[in-house]
């Protein structure tokens, strides 16, 4: 009987003895690895009550009992840290980006607020705001700074804005220059969410857009999560407060989570969303499994849900007559 | 009698009749300022019903009616530009810095978070976070880029962190990049608000620090509004949570507000706190009153308030028997 170890390949007798072996070398990094991969595999392991430990002394691995155990201690260490080091799949990797994109927006919208309502007292009259305002502010400082050339010259020479002093200006412009940075990053992030999704996931992010496909995998877990995920699920991912409110109590039930944000949703007319969301969500579903099983780009999907669609906006052209309202109101909650 | 109007000052006679007059130059911004300045002094305004097109018309300040209005319209604007750009007083430039530092104080944490949760993958071991991590990743990116004097160099040497992609490295270091630039604003504006204060209200940076002064007056609105707090009012400036509960129920009243900060109060034992947050505030506010009216320096305040407090530690050295709990309790919310 063949028996498979962490330190050698052991062929015993049906008693349990040793009858010969090939003992592995000592290599931590590489046992870890072997290791790993008989975790995984789990073949031929030894029968259950079998003395590993003396069985690695008889056909000589180890010397004493302490080398044995701290050989053990080392090789099942470095396990550990393979196993964490290999934590960081693609999918893992484009969650953390969409996170730190949502992260960097908040951040963004609300120093860039800011900015405006701090700037706005020196030169109310510019109508920038956002990253716009940001570079301004970060180029020119004070209004007074702006060449005759600009389009905002005029505006800026009327101004009944504040005059700008020095010691405001370096912090005004310091500012400006730390959110047009974010802007950066936001962009920068944006850019690398999309190339991996075209990687990782091409017939999600071909359907779904890099951006809506990495929030549903970010928001699911990892690609398998998703793919797992039954396209009802899908469906509704991101409206999850709605959608317990509907189990809760006779609320209707949500249409759409943050799928809404795909242009075939938000572009249709309101009484087919329903019906759109449920074929996209389907077609989702599907790309993530392929995405996962396969990752192969199938462009048939697309004319699929293109054709899908029609057919449902062909079938619904005018919105459905309103019925007297026959089901009960949810139960409204009494004012304390 | 003598009148004084936007246009110019007339000598009438007692039926109203123009006797002389001294028309001002037709210099829209001088006018504007002339008319601020009579608005704040209301001396020698003409008497009711005293027809000004008309006396302005003899007197040969316009030739027309139509001059005269539009006239008076581009001066009624300059005025009101006058007054927006001078709202910008010293208090509400520092009431903005400080609103920009809570700004950025809250998105620097949450950035710097995203970012040692990011950079943990890769580098779990370094036992850096905020500031040091980001200065940290902007310079070295990878653990692997470490020089080998570098004091963390052993520690990136074993790390178990995954290994960081080269796209991954460019995202992680411009995201601290823009952390460290967001830091570095931060001290900017501390800096800011240390020296305005020192200017504005010099009796209160001194007792309060700038950064707590600073923070009462962006709170009261303006110094001028602090000043006409009273003491009781500083006292609990930022408990307005506890108080009203105070109020509503029989809660017990808040002993201080954002006013704990001070160093005084927090190093007391517990129960002198409540009398040295009054002493304190008692002074505050006869610093903030000497602020605004006269923005002297006034070091026998100081004395003043570090004699009090040590009378109020002397007096207290031990703390308070616990008597029989005679107060009924404040009526428990029931649960839903």
């Amino acid at each position: 009987m063949k028996v498979n170890t962490w330190f050698g390949v052991l062929e015993l007798d049906s008693n349990g003895k040793t009858l010969s072996s090939e003992v592995f070398p000592k290599d931590i990094r590489e046992l870890a690895l072997r290791s790993l991969s008989l975790r995984e595999s789990r073949q031929n392991l030894p029968p259950e009550g079998f003395d590993l430990k003396t069985a690695a002394m008889e056909c000589g691995f180890t010397e004493s009992l302490s080398e044995y155990y701290s050989l053990l201690h080392k090789v099942t260490l470095e396990t550990v840290k393979l196993q964490v080091s290999q934590a960081l799949t693609p999918d893992q990797r484009i969650i953390q980006a969409v996170e730190a994109l949502d992260d960097i927006n908040e951040t963004t919208n609300s120093l860039s607020e800011r900015l405006f309502e701090w700037y706005g007292g020196y030169f109310p009259e510019s109508g920038l705001s956002g990253e716009e305002l940001a570079v301004f502010i970060s180029r020119y400082g004070s209004r007074e700074n702006l060449p005759p050339e600009d389009p905002h010259y005029l505006k800026a020479k009327n101004s009944m804005g504040a005059k700008l002093e020095a010691a405001d200006e370096v912090l005004l412009k310091g500012l400006a220059e730390s959110v047009c940075s974010l802007y950066e990053r936001r962009k920068q992030i944006e850019a690398y969410i999309e190339s991996s999704m075209e990687i990782l996931a091409p017939n999600l992010a071909l359907l779904a857009g890099p951006m809506l496909g990495a929030r549903l995998i970010s928001i699911a877990g990892s690609l398998e999560k998703l793919a797992a995920f039954p396209s009802s699920t899908i469906q509704v991912i991101g409206a999850s407060k709605a959608l317990f409110k509907h189990l809760r109590s006779r609320a209707p039930s949500p249409k759409h989570g943050i799928i809404y944000s795909h242009s075939l949703i938000n572009t249709s007319p309101w009484w087919v969303r329903g019906k759109v969301a449920r074929a996209l969500a389907a077609k989702l579903s599907l790309a993530a499994r392929i995405d996962f099983y396969s990752a192969k780009r199938n462009p048939s999907l697309e004319n699929e849900l293109e054709e899908k669609i029609r057919k449902i906006r062909a079938e619904n052209p005018r919105p459905p007559q309103k019925r007297q309202e026959i089901r009960a109101k949810p139960k409204k909650k009494r004012r304390k």
